[in-house]
């Protein structure tokens, strides 16, 4: 027998619906990609998504028809969140960090039949549009330029677009919150990029639980700026969020120094922002030189790489920031588990409740975590037990797109690649983050990839690649070879080898040169052995 | 195309899972119906539930199978809460404060097949349990006492049917999150009461809400203590939000006085609660008697009934506690809509933000508000415009259990009886809250049945009830009659003639005599001119 309450689907169009009706004058102030701010609101992203929506039909789009994007935080991309999803068609936001070939393999695969891009990206998208194959419209986000379209005569402009707009348009009203909504790929630890596919239904939990007090702790009390880019993880699920729950939202645009942050924080008294270490160490290193405070910020959200406690301390102890430590993955839409303490431990020391806030955290309703042997056996979560840690919940993926890598989950759960312990609260602590990731920055390089480049090179017999600590980037990429017999081997020239087959980012800071390189019993490379002597050489190094 | 996100069922065996696996060790106090203590926790809380949803399965108990329980807020009710629906049964809560009449009707209606009861029930059940036509056993939720057994030879003890339970059993596989979880009858304005059948859907959604900020505000850092009943629509769900994000829960038994609440709020540490106005206001009378402090409880949900501005300036000044005024109805799960204010209030005189906090509230994501007029035509959102309020969303009604009145709906919308003003931001008046009914200590009264009752007295020609202020129950029922030609009428023979025939708080608690009842051009009686003249007759008169 079936409940007797409305059937209402889950939509992504719902939530912008709610804005628009309940804080249809909250403002979204956007800094503009050539400087300068725009200030709009919840009515009005409403209404430019509905006409957004409609011109996208206009030109032939259909259901699931993915759209690309090479964007910044800014009003016109929450414009495409809404109007593409909404419109039942699915938003591919692509990173244009990647490199171009990676660009290239990433928009082919999603198969984006447009590709909407900011100002900054256009070299980007000149450089690489012949490569694209299914791509017919090329839409700069600003208003008609009609010195760029002499230069670029295939370029079109969103303004124009949304001037096409038909302003009785309404949502389909026939999207079922199982369909897909958004698409963005993981630059995983080997082979190809691989797509996550969120469905409305998952976004729209995702968002909910991101809401709440232990999560993200959203209100129509909070002006929220997200730092972590919409391109990656869809800025963690922050552009559902804060609309849902008619937060004033503050968009950054390129501009992610301290200098930038701290002025738009505090003239927009920004409430709760979101982001990784690396811009945290960038703000914190402002605040120290300009001598300024931070009297708005309540709360930070750090992802993206482990916090280091140092920065949590500060944060509280000198700005009265307090930081919610994060942990999640594009698999996972991102969040599978956030830092915050509970009732019972009040009652704890300073120093007990200190050494808690360390760790990954414990994950919302919605996900559940396991450690798990390789034979796909649960481990016993007591928080010394390390195990794969396998995540589960209705928005985790369940298989990536196009079925890249065939079936990825391990007894309906999903293998993370991270070796974690979790105790009996649920606080997860990951001890080896990945065996091979680096993560610079927020992103993430291969290692693998870089192994395989380097053996590549005919005076290299052996080769690893680790993350090393570095001060500003948290790590970088540290290769660590063994030279064929007979032959030396020159730094740079290993080094320049790499140019041009790997993003510049990518390319290993320093290389070691060793006589050997440790390996298991089953001839794996023993990583751990490589991290505990060589991870603090470009420490030490600068 | 569809999302390739795992699919998973919202279900309520889901949240005590989530709080089991997260938050084992997360203390439920609970104080006994024959006074004293009990500890234990959500793992156990878990446990029990399992065995108890096995017993019922042994028990022949089949899918939607509807149980009965009239009881007070214990661990044994939660327990119910959880086993029954997580067993794929349907959770009947009785509301035992009704008439001996309606319980049997709505039991019956109900066609419940088990009865759950507390031991200071006995007596009622005793009374009625010849009338139940479909309830099998009878189960009072005790150990096994043998004088009971002695006096009453059909009465079972909830400790036994728990032992019966298999402790290898799981929860069904094959529950859909659509199917009905829950029941709990609404005594409307006119005729029977009518069942509201929710799902395992619109319960989670509804919880999922419930904890964001902006609504109940849950999170693992708070002690909640709910003093709405859990017969009293789920008491607002809290049961459901609270395990949900892992919140300590205190569960206040049938002690509701001023003295036992400020005990269990501060030897528990209770940050947050709910309840009606009635309640607050023992609570605060208690306090300015015994000189005694609140020290840590933060926040209380108000609902029920409109809670008077004084009540939230004195929590808010005297004892720093905030006051959350909500507005919900049994067809809502309840929840649909909270007073909280928006970032831009801040800038807002005190006078200004008080003000609004006056009001019932606006919608979280999830409930969409709208005034009509009476054919169904949606009036502007400007504040000034009254109109029917409707209501839709997802933990909506959207027909009472058995079809009982036919379609309830607008063009999908739920009208809630109310008239009431809508503002731009959402917030929400109730100018005449409706236009019959009478909300005693957060309870509904039906005028239209005590008019019914009184014209049938032969010395009565006309009659209206409407609601008179009370100093410690909002409002009661003043009875308005006009006598009969050549008639004279005596108050308490009048008042008499009730007896029996409702339940003993409906019966009003005066009589005004008049020789003529005002009435507007189609016929019917115009209450708002004898609410202008009467409403403070109560309070004049005591």
């Amino acid at each position: 027998m079936h409940g007797l309450m409305m059937e209402r689907q889950l939509l992504i169009s719902g939530i912008v619906d709610h804005a628009a009706l309940y804080h249809g004058d909250t403002e979204i102030v956007s800094v503009n990609t050539g400087g300068g701010e725009h200030r709009t609101n919840y009515a009005e992203l409403r209404r430019r998504a509905l006409l957004l929506g409609s011109a996208l039909q206009n030109r032939g789009m259909s259901r699931s028809d993915r759209i690309g994007t090479l964007a910044w935080n800014n009003y016109r991309h929450l414009e495409l969140y809404y109007g593409v999803s909404g419109a039942g068609l699915v938003c591919h936001t692509v990173n244009p960090r990647l490199f171009a070939e990676q660009l290239v393999y990433i928009i082919n695969h999603g198969e984006d039949r447009m590709l909407f891009f900011d100002r900054t990206f256009l070299p980007l998208v000149a450089g690489i549009r012949d490569a694209l194959q299914t791509v017919a419209s090329f839409v700069m986000m600003e208003a008609r330029d009609e010195a760029v379209r002499d230069e670029y005569p295939w370029v079109e402009f969103y303004e124009d677009l949304i001037a096409e707009g038909d302003s009785g348009w309404s949502w389909p009203d026939d999207v079922d919150e199982r369909d897909a909504s958004s698409l963005c790929y993981t630059s995983g630890t080997t082979g190809n990029p691989k797509g996550v596919l969120y469905s409305h239904r998952s976004t729209l939990l995702h968002a909910m639980m991101s809401a709440t007090p232990d999560v993200m702790n959203f209100s129509a009390r909070d002006c929220f700026l997200p730092v972590v880019p919409m391109f990656h993880v869809n800025a963690w699920g922050s552009p559902y969020a804060a609309p849902l729950v008619g937060a004033k939202m503050v968009m950054p645009g390129p501009g992610l120094d301290g200098a930038s942050l701290t002025r738009l924080f505090n003239q927009e008294k920004v409430t709760i922002s979101a982001g990784v270490p690396t811009i945290w160490a960038g703000l914190l290193q402002h605040l120290e030189t300009s001598g300024e405070k931070l009297p708005y910020l309540e709360r930070t959200i750090v992802g993206g790489s482990a916090c280091p406690p140092a920065m949590i301390e500060r944060f509280r102890d000198e700005y009265d920031v307090e930081v919610l430590h994060a942990w999640g993955m594009t698999e996972l839409s991102p969040l599978g588990s956030v830092n915050n303490l509970k009732n019972k431990h009040f009652e704890l020391s300073e120093a007990g409740q200190k050494k808690l806030r360390e760790s990954q955290g414990r994950p919302p309703f919605g996900i559940e975590l396991g450690v798990f042997d390789d034979d796909d056996n649960q481990l016993p979560s007591d928080g010394e037990t390390q195990g794969n840690l396998y995540c589960r919940g209705p928005w985790v993926l369940s298989s990536y797109f196009s079925n890249e890598g065939g079936d990825p989950l391990r007894k309906g759960w999903f293998p993370t690649g991270d070796v974690a312990t979790l105790d009996g609260d649920g606080f997860m602590t990951i001890r080896d983050r990945s065996k091979d990731i680096i993560k610079s920055g927020g992103e993430w390089i291969s290692t693998v990839d870089l192994e395989n480049l380097a053996v590549a090179h005919p005076d290299v017999a052996e080769a690893a690649v680790i993350a090393a600590k570095h001060e500003k980037w948290d790590e970088r990429p540290l290769l660590i070879v063994v030279p064929k017999q007979g032959r030396t081997i020159d730094e740079q020239a290993l080094l320049g080898f790499y140019k041009h087959k790997v993003a510049k980012w990518w390319i290993p800071d320093a290389v070691m040169i060793v006589e050997e390189i440790p390996k298991g019993a089953t001839g794996k490379i023993l990583k751990t052995a490589l991290r505990e002597k060589f991870s603090d050489a470009l420490l030490t190094a600068n």
